[in-house]
């Protein structure tokens, strides 16, 4: 990634597309895999993170695609947010489609995160060098 | 406020309540006041900050009407927004009724972030003597 | 209700209500008392069902806040969506606040697609001469 | 197409894919080239009905990501509102890409239409023989 420029916009499009990715895996896991499913999957704390995480996803997108100076602090809740979805379907077992989804969008929005508002403790340089390989915009 | 015993739940569902408002309040002003009135009213900034506002109270009212352990995340973001909502709509002048709601909304997103995440700083005592407006948590 | 004329702008105000009544209510006890409950409360056709209803309420909701002249068609696929899930609560049973209220909404939403849309085959008069009380708005 | 046998499920896919581009192209374009055009861009018909329309797309794309038996109603409604929406960016202009969209969406959802409920007056046989080359799924 060293010698890899990317500027903002790029960047943030790629956020875009990770968080409406997470929305439509969040989502469309939660009623076409868990509810079918029933026992842990049906668990209210599970399902209903499933669902939240995928409205606040599209929320975060929402931000971005609307140029708001204010994405940064909704991408930084959004990370949170993903990552205990991410948790909940280890646990939950047999979901590895939305924990990896969930975890790239989470990586997505520290970035943002980190970006907008360097306050929250995330360096331009720091979320650069994320440890993982970085998606291609879908 | 002292002498006043509010329950969480009481003020959750309040929380929800004002949320609720909050989106139904931007939603309707950015449609049928600022759209129409054009101007200032249609500065890609405000409506979009008018339009981003509402979806993310929605959200919030979401994470809390299913109980989410995270919502005094998302509330504490949404309280930021609510407030610059609140400015933007100072600044354009002729919208009372959604300056003053969204700042009840900052203020009982507030309470909910500091209730919830003591963490970050806010205490349940704190909050509930709330008689200005406090800083956002994140 | 014979000699009350109400103007086309209260009944829109009173189905925008009962939309977003209707939202809340279909999603909040889909989160808070389905989820909780288990068994035929989460089977995927009655939970996706309420949550699918709660969308389209609040999408009908936003047509009508934004003053859209293509209301009437989605007040109409409201209406038949707030009937089934009325249905489906019925059927689950102990759901009586959710089958009140979409009753309510779908009798509402049918009112909207007759006055915007006679072609549906509703027309104003039938839609006036209900055979219920209508709602004051919340 | 007379010779290529799609199954519904495939059909389906297509269709949801079609929604979500929708409601982000609307949405985005609403936000990042309407807002900062001004003039002819925001008023308040065109602007609210790229709103709706990326809104309801989204609403039918739940309803399918659902497995919802009532995904046909919906997805009516959402061609209606597609076409309005196409029609109301060529009148403003320069606004190919939302055009384009608005197009495929429509298409894609009055074979979703038709397959589910064939009394809307479309056949399985007239969706398949659709005059355009269909889109594969992103």
């Amino acid at each position: 990634m060293e010698h890899t420029v990317i500027n903002v916009d790029q960047r943030m499009q790629q956020c875009i597309d990770e968080c409406l990715d997470c929305y439509q895996v969040c989502f469309s896991e939660a009623m076409s895999h868990c509810l079918p499913t029933g026992g842990k999957h049906v668990e209210a704390r599970h399902l209903g993170l499933m669902l939240n995480c995928a409205e606040l996803c599209r929320t975060a997108a929402e931000f971005m695609m609307s140029n708001s100076a204010l994405h940064a602090t909704v991408c930084g809740a959004c990370a949170e947010v993903c990552e205990a979805c991410a948790r909940s379907c280890e646990q939950v077992g047999g979901m590895d489609t939305c924990v990896q989804q969930c975890r790239r969008c989470a990586r997505s929005c520290r970035e943002m995160a980190g970006s907008g508002a360097s306050a929250h403790g995330f360096s331009g340089s720091q979320a650069q060098n994320s440890d993982a390989p970085m998606k291609a915009p879908m």
